[in-house]
Formats: structure tokens, C-alpha cells, sequence
């Protein structure tokens, strides 16, 4: 067979789920083994049967190494504590690591800079190819146009979420902060409400909408007199980020240790 | 002549402007006078030679009750202050009030009430049809639906605008209060930055987007699992306003004393 | 156990599946079987086991009288032939009929009507809240504004769609037309290409987009000078279908017998 | 003084008057004559009196040449015919040619470029700043993303246009075809509607809507599953394409003798 080993962390979570259903559809790659924490019912079962189906003969365990020594590749939306320890033993058995894990601290960060001289790491807080292609796009645009064009940042996301702006419309605005020569820090404007004066010129505004099962929505506007440019990027359906997940696990195979972005695997860095 | 006479409050602003350009296109109406402050450099000239033109024959002046007593309506998008003071000449003279001034206190308000016992005042926050419609349906929607549907306002203005949310995104909120049956201070969620944790359920979110030269869009968003139902209103032109007033003036020629509001005049009500 | 007996018609499609996780889900209703056409691999067995799970109880047949005689209610969204035959059947048994099946001819529904003096049959095109809210809306927008605004539906679906514009679509423009008190056929403009000339006053215009999976989203659009008014439904799981199939179900339990729409359960009739 | 003088071609249309606003409110740039055709009634007479206001030394000339030959830049947004007369006369006095004439033949192309061998010519189809860059994006997106993504390409306009798509439609449609090294008028698909069966993988789609005064709105849509991208430009008011000429007629000074796009002008080539 070669078709590569993937080793999925933290198997039952919704994250989990879905990028189990992403490699079982896939026919480059399958499953060798998840993981789950110690305790979990799950555990030392069959994941076919955790799920409620026929056997799969892909076993849950509770002990990360044995699923990483299995695995040419290790696909990680788990927690920071977590991913930093998964990346040291992910670095031994020169496995490709794909890491979605948000929250990370820069000790976290610097953790992973040391695993990634032995191995190949890919890391990104958004897997989708749109929204890399999105963020790539807003620096640009922000670079190109002067301060006439106002930039605002609108996503909009599901009820359950509990901050705001989204991780993703942060990265935007850093693009376009970017783009523009300045710091995102001293010119965001987030959470407008109230007497709030006229706009100030350079200032990036943020705005954040909430409701139903919206899975991600984001709008970066450029607004001059008489004209607007918007650069939009709808997500609707969570499978993008853990097929973007299983493309990182792919483009990995055989490229040398470094610690890299979804930029590289799309081709755009 | 059949046309009726039009006196315009504050000729000079951009407001004032827009509503001597909508009467002078009319064939229903036509301008006997309009006002400016003491003191300005328009007082006491001809309107159409003030504004870099031919002689009109209308004169601009800083006496009210001079330019009240030759209309049968005055449209007025003034102060507050200035408003009350118009009230009183106006019903003394028997001509309709068009006010479209806002900020207006709840004792302004009881001031006008007094004054619409002798004459007709029409006064809205905003003068286009499409609004006042979209007001109407707000509040239908929200008493049809239920909390499953996560209520958000979601507003853009120009980069001068100084107050968030705008008062006609407000109106919005109100309505869909109304037809939920709840009070908006008990559920407004204004300006959401940070950890802001879930969305608290029945709440009505409100965002606002500051940008180029935007004349007025307003999203009313209905958002459940698996489904949306979006209000929009989009103003491109700030005509529709003076459109809107002008066609109040003109609805309110031999109507009964009273305070009527831009949902009268639309067969709304 | 009170919770209602169903029988899915159809059960293999793509429709069939998300009904039956729908009423799985669901703690108000359960299967009592399910079809499939003679010769289907999934008959006679176990539906649990032919969705790849565990055993359910729920058998598959392929006689239709079989699932309806146990049934208290039967949802259906097969062909036109299928479903009148069904409705036969389904009335002698004094069950509800809840139909989303599509191009039904004349007299497939003058069939089902006479069904539904026996039985309370409940049929739409569309089961969506949302939608069937938007038509109603649509109606009376159009009937409050005159032609000075002219009105277009614009609709987005996935790329397998092999008609356009949409049946919702047209269920809109039916909507608007009714509420001008014209005739859809006498001012629908459809596929606009080449030299049209200018916008016929009065005329409703239709456009179809296609790409990706989009599950539906339809606007329905007027615009005068200077604003627009924007009534948007989007649909981002077919989950609302199966939904709205179900509760339609449940609402004709001890209903009196009559051909029902999704008007009256909703409450919008 | 050392603004440059601008003759304007054509000055009582809306372009026309347009132009004239513009260059009368730049602090760079003054009209030296306007033109009209021979027996339009402004011939003769001082622009700022036929505009109905004050003299303003100015003069509306019949004779192209008498313009031309006072200018440092010409602007030109007239027929196809006259642009190719005036060129010439333009390249004899080395004045700098805009060029928003559309309609143009081949063989008009050419007479332009035997003049570009002597003058420096701008000519664009649209002389917005966002156009032009959203022109850009389009071709930049096509190129990065395969044909999982559906290319779509909608546009508004104002109840007057007479042709569907719009130009800037057809050439957002070039930029995306040449992106993907197709030619479009093999994969064009415009004016959906009826039996059309699924869409064809590459097509790209067209989708015209009429309504209302829009200026014009472009949106170009990626479809895939799960996720979407779209560039959209938004014109609010028609002064963007008479600064954006006014800027090429100022870029255009001390320039080299060519045949430029707006790309050049807007550093984006």
C-alpha cells in the first residue's frame, strides 16, 4: 500500500471527527491510529465501533507514542500543553507533524521551532485554502491602496463562540496593517459603540456578528468616496479545514525539517 | 399656482441643500423662502444667486416666523431647540411640519405634541420609504419567528458618522423588541469585543461598519441552524430623504391636527 | 411510547438519509419503516444495518402499503407517479401525507386532492421556515410598493442544479407578481444576454447562479433611485428540509382532512 | 499658473458634465474649452453661463481642434468615430489623450496605436482605481485555484443599460479565463435559464441584474465545496471614473509616446 499513515490527536471531538471522515474518504492516505485522553470511554476500543459502526481495525489508545510510531503523518487540534509535548515525539520518529492547534504562547511557539530542525511541521490557525489565499490578498490590496480606502474586517460566526473578532479576522487585519506599513496595535478599532467620533483616517475597524450555525464568514471592505473593494471568504462546511489538514499532512512527505505555513503548502509563500 | 409654498429650516448645510434642489424639481411644490442663522453670508440674498446661480426670487432670511407665514409646509431638519421654537409659529399659522431633526428629548417631544393639537406635524428619524418599510417588516419577522432565530443589525455610514449604532439601526432594534414582545435595553448586545463568551439567547447583537462615503445599508439577520432570512435596506442617495419630506408636506395638506409619522404618510400605519 | 410512527418513502437518496437522521434525532417521533424500489440491495434488511450501524428494528420493504399501514404519518419526496399512488394508499390509512415531492402535473395534485377529503395531506415545494416566510414577505412588499421599484430575484445553487431558475425562485416571483396583481408570465424576464434594450417598467428579472455545493440562497431585490430594499433567504442545511418535513407531520396529527401547505403549519396561512 | 489645461470632449452628457465638476474642483488642473457638436445650442457660449451659472471664461467650441490646441491633456469619452479624428489631432499638438470611449473596432485600435507612436494615449474601459485592481485580483485567483472552484461573474446595473453582461463583467471574465490559460469564449456561460443541465466543470457564468440608478457592482465568485471566495467592487458614484481619467491625464504629462492602460497608471502593471 502507498497510501501514508495518519495518526489523528484527540479523535472524538467534533475537530477529530471530521478529519477521521476526511482520510477514511481519502485514497492517498488512511488511518493507523487515534488518540484519546486517558479514561475516555473510547479508549482501547475500535474506532469503526466507538463510532457505532462495523470494525475499522484502527485502534483508540490513550498513549500518543503508540500512535505516533505508526504514523508517517500526525494531525494535531488539541491543545497547546498537549501539541508541544506530541511535537518532541513526532521530531524522534521523523513523522510530518500538521498542527491547528490555536493558543499558542511564544515559549509554546519556540518549543515547536526546536522540533521543526528534525522534522517537517506545518502550522496554521486557518487550514482552508481560501482563507490563506484571503489573507495573501488583503496585504496586497492594503499595500497597493492609500488611506483614502478605509479597511473594515466583519466576520460573522455561529452563536457558541466566545470571542471576538475571530482568530482569523485578527489575521486579516494583520495582513492589511501589514501591507499597509504599521502596526495592527495602533490602529485597530474593534467593538465601535457609543459616541465614537468620525472614523480616524489609517484606522482598521473590526465588527463581529453572532448567530445560528454560521460556520465562518469574513469581509475585509476597502471603502473610498464613490467606490468599495471587498474581499470575502465563506466557509460552510468545517470538512475545509481538516481536508486542508490532510493536504498539509500530504505536501509533507519527503520535504525537509522546517516549520512552515499553509502559504507553503497552497504555493503561495 | 396650484403648487404649494415651501419654507426650508437651515438652507445652507447639506441637508438644507438637498431639499431646495428636491422642491425646485417638483411640479407639486415650489419655495417661497428659506432660513439661515443670523450672522450668516447667505442672509438677506436670493437663494439662487447664494448658491452660484441665477436669480431665483426666493430669499434666504434669519427670521423664522418671515419664511413660516408664506408656506403651507416647512421642512425642517434643525436642532432640537430650534425645532420646538419652529412648532409654535408653525401652528399658529395653520402650515404643516415636516421635522426630520433628531435628538430630540422626551420634553421636545411633549412640546410638539401641544403644538400638533392646531396643525399637522409629520416627524420621523427617517424620511425613505424603504426604512419605514423595513421597520414594518422587522417587526413582523420577529414576532413570527422565535429564539431559535439569533436577531443581529448590522449597519454601515460614511467615516464621518460620530455615534454607533445609527439611530435608524436602533429604530430596527426597537422593532424587533416590539414584535418579540421584550424591551431592547433588557436584550441589546452592542459593540462585542474580547471574551465576550456564547451569545446569550434572545439577545439582539448590533454591529457598525465605518467606511468612504456609504450614504446608509442596514441588514436586519435572522440566523438559525441550517437557515437565514436577511431584511436589507440599502441607501444610495440621500434624495430619498428630501424625497420623503417633501412628500409629507404634500400628504399633509388639509389633513386633521395631529403627530403623525412617516408610517401614516406611507399607508403603513 | 407517544412519540408518532413514521415511514420515510425513499430511503437511500440523499433526502431519504437526512429525514431519516432527522427523526432519529428526534424525541417526538420514531421510525416504523422505510421503502426502497423492488430490487434495491437495501430491501429486506435491517436499516440500521444497511446505513452501516448497528441494528435499528426499522425494516426496509419495498411495498409501500407495508411501511404506511404502520405508520402515522408518511414523508414523501419521490416522483410525481409515486407519490399519487402513495396517497391512495396513505389516506385509506388515515395517516398524514406530507409531500415535498416536485413537478407534480394538474392532475396529480387534482388526484391528491381527493386523497386529502379523507386524509390531511401537507404538500410544499419548499419546507423551509425561512423560505415559505420569505414568500409571504415578498407578496406584501410588492404590494406595498409601486413600479417605480423594480423588483429581481436573484438565486445561487450547487453545480449539479440542472434547472434555472430555481423552483423557489419562481415561487418568489409568483409571490411578487400576485402581489401586483399581474400575471407572472406577462413580465418575467429570465437570462438576461446580449442587446436586451433598456429594463421594461414593471417587468420581474431572474438570474441563476451556480457553483460549489451551495445548498440555496435566493434574494429577491428592489431597487428604485436612491435605495434598495433586499429580502435574502439562505439556506446552509438541507437539515431545514427534513426539519420542516417533520414538524409538518407532527402539526397534522388529529388535524382535520384537507390539502394543506407549509403556510397553514406555520401559522402564516 | 502651472496646473495643466484639460479639454473636454463632449460636455453636455453625463460624462460630460461630469468631467468638467471634477477638473473644476482640482487644485491641478483647469479647463482651457469644452467641445459640442456643431448646432447644439451651448456652441458659442461661455461653458460656466450654459451650465446656468456664473461666466467663466471658458468656451463651448464646435471645432475639436480649437480645443486641442490649447490643451495639455484631452479627455474623450465620446463615439468611436470622433476618439480616432481627435486622436490625431491630439498626437500633432503632443497633448496627452485619455481615452473612456468604448465600442472601439480593431481597426480603430490601430489608428489609436499609429498615434501612441507620437503621443502618449490612456484608454480603459473603466477608469476606476477598484475596477482596475479588482481586474488584477481576478487574474491572480483564477491562476491559484484549480477548477475545483467555479468561477462566476455577477453584476448590477442601473434600468437604463442596454446590453447584458456589462463590459466590466466581460473583461473580470477575460482577466479569470486568462488566469486559467483558457480563452473565454470557450468556457463563457451567460444567461442561464430554462433546462441547462450541471454546470460544466471550467465554464465561468455570467449573471446580470437591472434595477433602480446602480452605478455599478461587480462580484466574481470561486465556488467549491465547502467554501467560497468573492472579489467584489462597488461604484456609488460616477465620479470615480472622472477622477480616475483626470488622474491619467495628469500621470500622462512628460510621459513617453505609448499606448497605456489604466494599469500603468495605477502602478499596477
Amino acid at each position: 500500500m502507498d497510501t501514508i499513515g495518519i495518526a489523528v490527536m484527540g479523535a472524538s471531538g467534533r475537530m477529530g471527527r471530521m478529519l477521521i471522515e476526511t482520510v477514511n474518504a481519502s485514497d492517498r492516505a488512511h488511518l493507523v491510529a487515534v488518540t484519546e485522553r486517558p479514561g475516555h470511554d473510547w479508549v482501547g476500543s475500535d474506532l469503526g465501533e466507538a463510532l457505532g459502526g462495523a470494525a475499522s481495525g484502527v485502534p483508540v489508545v490513550d498513549d500518543p507514542l503508540e500512535a505516533i510510531v505508526k504514523a508517517q503523518a500526525v494531525i494535531d487540534f488539541t491543545s497547546p500543553e498537549a501539541t508541544v509535548a506530541h511535537a518532541k515525539l513526532t521530531a524522534q520518529a521523523r513523522a510530518v507533524h500538521v498542527i491547528g492547534t490555536t493558543g499558542m504562547s511564544d515559549a509554546d511557539i519556540a518549543a515547536l521551532d526546536a522540533c521543526a530542525r528534525h522534522a517537517c511541521i506545518v502550522r496554521a490557525g486557518n487550514m482552508s485554502l481560501g482563507v490563506n489565499l484571503l489573507v495573501r490578498l488583503t496585504q496586497q490590496v492594503a499595500a497597493a491602496l492609500d488611506e483614502d480606502f478605509d479597511i473594515e474586517v466583519v466576520e460573522a460566526h455561529h452563536r457558541h463562540k466566545v470571542d471576538a473578532p475571530s482568530g482569523t479576522a485578527l489575521m486579516l487585519g494583520e495582513a492589511a496593517a501589514h501591507g499597509r506599513g504599521v502596526a495592527l496595535a495602533d490602529v485597530k478599532d474593534s467593538g465601535r459603540d457609543g459616541i465614537t467620533g468620525e472614523r480616524r483616517r489609517g484606522d482598521i475597524g473590526f465588527s463581529a456578528i453572532r448567530g445560528g450555525d454560521v460556520v465562518g464568514e469574513h469581509d475585509v471592505i476597502f471603502a473610498a468616496d464613490g467606490e468599495r473593494i471587498v474581499l470575502r471568504h465563506l466557509a460552510t462546511d468545517r470538512a475545509i479545514f481538516s481536508r486542508g489538514a490532510l493536504k498539509a499532512a500530504l505536501w509533507g512527505q519527503g520535504r525537509a525539517p522546517g516549520h512552515y505555513s499553509m502559504m507553503s503548502v497552497l504555493g503561495l509563500a
